[in-house]
């Protein structure tokens, strides 16, 4: 949580941290700013000491309304002096700049930085900043254990509740799918309008991104709804031009965030519409039973890698082949169970068995076992967003039905 | 434009690009990938040479309808065996994985970096690569004269097309806003709905992201809708709790782009509701008249600080203060005429007096002169898109009516 910032700190001996950027869709900076339209700026948290946000003169108030002590990079630091300084090199005034922050803050040692920012414009800032600097170490920290990484790894009821509330919207919109989907007649096994019209997985994108825009979430990444052989594929999005057929599985994964670049949920249901054949039937019952064994043995502080061992071995002995025994498979289970989420959609932990991020209570975590064979033409994966709560409890955020089968309505 | 690169690259004596993230809100990699669900991976640009992506394996289709050669980082490069190799230091890894790719392709000299990314963990990764590869000079570019800044300053046909379709969406909602104002009653000032109860900014900036994904489109950076003395503050977004008020300045600033994070389009308009003040129609006038001059006087080739400049002189010759006399005046003429706009909202050229940028052909700029007294509770904007046509001709993409009073539809 945002409180265990200054041991964090202490641990990684990191005397200050450096976050660039905007203010929405940028995780580090919102999470000292909360949702705010900053489009530019800075922010430096000392260790035990304040956080400052330097912004631009034309968001003096949107700084202001953030609670942070704040400075303006114009009135007083007077950029377009330090401009002129920097014979006009915007990367060399940035640097004067950060130069002067620090040593009005009187801040010496090592900085680590951060900011979801165009890197190759930073790095020249930054080098700058060494070359001027050499006594003041400016470095990255590996994101999969840095401090602010860590810090966002637990989460306070208040941030729990945002998530809630996201899942509320994503699976409403789901059920809104669920509505439009079955209440289309079928002809030729594809869904069809009233006039007989080709449904295609592009209207229906278009539906959710109006759907979660109706309820004030933003979409910035899109959604995965992919049929047959694009479903085998983890990550296809879908084929915006292809029809929607029946008896087929459908994997409709859906990842909203609050509108302004704020907190995220993650959520995926596979359907097959009017009917199922049996080697789906059976695909499905396999994930459906490796989810709920896999969940029930999540508990605090047991390393993540364990809960993705376990399901690699559950889907083995079920003759599906997995990640554990072939790291190159692309048939059958080939992800990770489940990542940490929260202002990104994937962060802190990781449940990579080649790391060794332990499950602590606080943390928000998908659940997410998937079985894949593209080339049958088929995917199944069932993911829900659940809070790991400090009384030891996985707790699914927003409860959803998970049947395969979503009858026609017509039927 | 994007056949400019090589000879660009030669300009800046780069024999590659690297450019790393995901293909959407990632100007420079969508720029090569054009809009594709790709959430990781990185992108090698050779001078003279080809362009290859290398993606996840869960991506591979995503990547292959880019069209680019691909490399696949698991199958190709079996990143898992790197990963041990690194002591499961991901950074590290990341940096064997790119030590591998530059040995591939025989990549060796000078290579400038891209990407919009977490900064901290990406110096991380090229700070160990530096150290492996000390002949090969990883340097980042100043943002204003970067190889890919300068190829995206200039737009093709294509481009042009998708900007405008975006004004087109930009523009309807715009109607679609001043339609749902001036269908509300007026009571004490404040326009009220059939109940009578306040219509808040929060209201119509919710119906502004809802019409905007109906019509396919995505607001990643919300607009401006702000109202009197927020009104007088350039990018105050608005407070959306506070009522809407008939007879002060309305500034409406609307900058969506294209779902999954493709072209913007940046369009302002000044509404009062019902009447307007004398003053207020004073310096209406004003903005109105030194839009006209100002863009009437812009040329291909010109510099964009002469614009900037004349943009000052014209306002103080009204007896406005700018930021011509004063750089840290908040009355007044506050902020620079215009902006590139594309992949980013801001983008090259700048119309910075400090810079030397000038107005190439194919360039698209926004318009948009304003004047600001926060003490007086007003504001006023217009801004429009533009092309730079081959032909020397600036274009506005999409014609919208410049009227301050916007008359109450029950009057």
């Amino acid at each position: 949580m945002k409180t265990d910032i200054d041991h964090l700190m202490k641990e990684a001996d990191l005397d200050a941290l450096f976050v660039f950027g905007p203010a929405s869709h940028n995780a580090p900076m919102t999470y000292f700013t909360g949702l705010a339209h900053l489009s530019v700026g800075f922010l430096l948290k000392i260790r035990d000491g304040k956080v400052i946000h330097f912004h631009n003169p034309m968001e003096r108030e949107e700084a202001a309304a953030t609670g942070l002590e704040t400075k303006d990079i114009y009135a007083d630091y007077d950029f377009p002096a330090l401009l002129e300084q920097a014979n006009r090199d915007s990367n060399m005034a940035q640097a004067l700049l950060l130069e002067k922050a620090l040593a009005e803050y009187k801040v010496h040692g090592r900085i680590g930085i951060y900011g979801k920012i165009e890197f190759g414009h930073w790095l020249r800032t930054i080098d700058f900043l060494r070359i001027k600097l050499p006594d003041v170490d400016i470095l990255g920290e590996d994101m999969l254990r840095s401090v602010i990484t860590q810090a966002r790894m637990t989460k306070d009821e208040s941030e729990i509740e945002r998530i809630r509330a996201m899942g509320r919207i994503t699976t409403a919109v789901v059920g809104d799918v669920a509505g439009f989907l079955t209440s289309h007649r079928v002809k030729d096994g594809y869904l069809v309008n009233r006039e007989g019209e080709q449904l295609t997985i592009g209207n229906v994108k278009r539906k959710i991104n109006l759907w979660l825009a109706m309820r004030g979430a933003e979409n910035p990444k899109g959604s995965i709804f992919a049929v047959g052989r694009d479903a085998g594929i983890p990550h296809s999005t879908g084929t915006d031009s292809d029809p929607i057929p029946v008896g087929q599985t459908i994997v409709f994964d859906i990842y909203p965030c609050e509108a302004g670049g704020g907190y995220f949920y993650d959520f995926t249901r596979t359907w097959c519409l009017d009917h199922a054949p049996d080697d789906v039937l059976q695909i499905y019952e396999d994930v459906l039973e490796v989810y709920e064994t896999v969940y029930s043995a999540i508990r605090p502080h047991k390393p993540c890698r364990d809960s993705q061992i376990q399901t690699c071995e559950l889907f083995e002995a079920k003759g599906h082949p997995t990640v554990l025994s072939n790291p190159l498979t692309t048939e059958g289970y080939v992800h990770s169970l489940a990542h940490g989420i929260g202002l990104d959609v994937h962060e802190a932990p990781s449940f990579n068995i080649k790391f060794d991020d332990v499950l602590l209570p606080g943390s928000v975590i998908t659940v997410e076992p998937g079985l894949y064979y593209p080339d049958r033409g088929l995917g199944v994966r069932i993911e829900d967003t659940a809070w790991m709560r400090p009384d030891g409890v996985l707790e699914t955020l927003v409860e959803f039905p998970k049947d395969l089968i979503l009858k026609m309505q017509g039927a």
